[in-house]
C-alpha cells in the first residue's frame, strides 16, 4: 500500500456481498484499516478481512425502521479521522450509486483529509449473476437505475419516463413501492413487461421472483420476498427465462423430467 | 479456485483499466486461464497477470474502423473451448453493461460448457474517481446509461426521454454523436446542463473535459478529446466543480496562486 502523506478516509464499495467480488484495491484498504464504519447488509466475511485491532463501528442505516442519522455518521467520521490515519467507510454496492458516499466526502473535504473513493460492483450488476444482462443488443438500449426512496420517502418521479423507454429499468430501495411501480406500467400499457426481484445476489441465500410487472405485488407476497432487493424490469428478463426453458428442454432431452 | 467439473468459459469484466480495480474473483480467473480472448482497451498490466503459457488472442472490436466481427469471436470461443478447459473472455468495464457478453454466453449455452460471469466496475463508475458521483440526494434521482452506438450505428432513441429526467445521463460509445446529443439538450431547453467527458478513468493517462452540454463539440475539439470516452451529463458534474473551486480557494488561502 502506497505510503499516505496524511489522514485518509477511504470510501469503499463492498459490492453485492460475495467477498470475492471486492476489488483488489478495496481488499487491500480493508486489510489496512484502523477503523471501519459499516452499514447493515455488509457481509461478515468481509469485515473479518480487517486487522484484529481494527475498530468496527456499525452505523446501520436502512430505509425502514431504526437508523443512525447521516449527520451522526458524518460526525463519527470526523471524530475517528481526528484520532486515526486510516478510516474506512464501507458500503454495500458502490458508494456513489445510491450510496450517499459523496455526502460523506463533502463532510471531510475542508478538513485536510485525503479521500480515496474505491468503486464497488453495484447491486444491479447482481442481475448478471442470475443470467439477466442489463443490456442486450436489439432488446435494450441502456439501463436506467432509479431510487425508490427519495429524501422525502417517495419513488423517483422519473418512473413514467423510464416506463416509456427502450432501456432496462432497475429500481433500488423500491420494495415498498411495488404497487405504485406496477400501476405506473399498467397505466402506460406495459403491464406485461417481464420483471425480476433479486435479493442477496452473489450470496448462498440469494432469492429471485420473476413475473410480469403487473403481478409484482402478488408474486412477491406469495414468495415472502421483501426489502432488501432490487427490481429489474425489461425484456432482458425474458432472456433468463429463455435460458431456463432451454436448460429444462436440454434436461428433458438427456432423460430428465 | 474451486475444482470445475467441466469445460468453463469465464466472461470477465476487467473494469475501467487500473488492475487494482479487478475483483478478486476476476484476478484469480485470469491467473488460472489457459486461453484469454481480449478486446482492445484492455490494460497490458492485466494481461501480464495470466500464466506464461496462457494463449492471449486479441479480438479487438471498436465502434469505428477495423474490427473482428462478433460471429468470428463466437466461433473462436467455441474452437478454444473444444481444446481447453478454462477459456476466459476479457472485456473492458462490465460484460453485461454494453459489453455484448451475453451474446457470447448464448453462443455456448447449448454446448455443455459452464459459463461463469464475473462482473466488473463499469466505465461510468470512473466518474467517481473524478469526484463526480453518479447520484446525489436532492440533485439526481438515478442514473441512465445509454448507448451511443446501436446495432445500426445510431444513438439510443431514449435520449429525448433522458433529457427530461431528473437522473444523471451517461452515454457510452457516443463520442461521434456529440453534436446530436448537444442539439437534443438544447431542443428541450437544457443546453446549460453541466457535462463531463472522461477518458481512461483510473489510469495515469486519464483526461477530462468539463463544459455545458451545448458546448460539448467545441470543448472536445479544442482539447483534442475523442473516442474512447464516456459522457456524463447532469447537475452532479457541478459537484466536482464546486470541489475544484473549493480546492483552489483553499490553495489561494494557503499562499498559492
Amino acid at each position: 500500500m502506497k505510503k499516505l502523506k496524511k489522514k485518509s478516509l477511504f470510501i469503499v464499495g463492498s459490492g453485492p456481498g460475495d467477498p470475492e467480488l471486492l476489488t483488489l484495491k478495496a481488499h487491500k484498504a480493508i486489510k489496512n484499516a484502523q477503523v471501519i464504519l459499516f452499514d447493515n447488509l455488509i457481509n461478515e466475511e468481509i469485515l473479518k478481512l480487517a486487522p484484529k485491532n481494527c475498530i468496527k463501528h456499525y452505523v446501520g442505516k436502512h430505509p425502514y425502521g431504526e437508523y443512525v442519522p447521516q449527520e451522526e455518521i458524518n460526525a463519527l467520521i470526523l471524530q475517528y479521522c481526528a484520532q486515526y490515519d486510516r478510516v474506512l467507510r464501507l458500503k454495500g454496492g458502490d458508494p456513489y450509486l445510491f450510496g450517499r458516499g459523496f455526502e460523506e466526502w463533502l463532510t471531510v473535504r475542508d478538513q485536510g483529509i485525503d479521500v480515496i473513493y474505491i468503486p464497488g460492483i453495484s447491486s444491479m450488476q447482481g442481475a448478471g449473476l442470475n443470467d439477466i444482462p442489463l443490456t442486450h443488443r436489439g432488446i435494450s438500449e441502456g439501463v436506467w437505475a432509479l431510487t425508490g426512496m427519495k429524501k422525502d420517502g417517495s419513488l423517483s418521479a422519473d418512473l413514467p419516463l423510464a416506463v416509456q423507454s427502450r432501456s432496462t429499468v432497475v429500481i433500488y430501495m423500491g420494495m415498498r413501492k411495488l404497487d405504485e411501480i406496477a400501476r405506473t406500467y399498467v397505466l402506460y400499457g406495459r403491464g406485461d413487461t417481464p420483471a425480476a426481484v433479486i435479493q442477496h445476489a452473489s450470496l448462498p441465500q440469494q432469492r429471485q421472483v420473476t413475473c410480469k410487472v403487473k403481478d409484482l405485488v402478488r408474486a412477491c407476497r406469495q414468495q415472502g420476498l421483501g426489502h432488501p432487493a432490487i427490481i429489474v424490469i425489461g425484456d432482458v428478463v425474458s432472456l433468463q427465462q429463455a435460458e431456463t426453458l432451454a436448460a429444462s428442454e436440454q434436461y428433458r432431452q438427456i432423460g430428465g423430467q
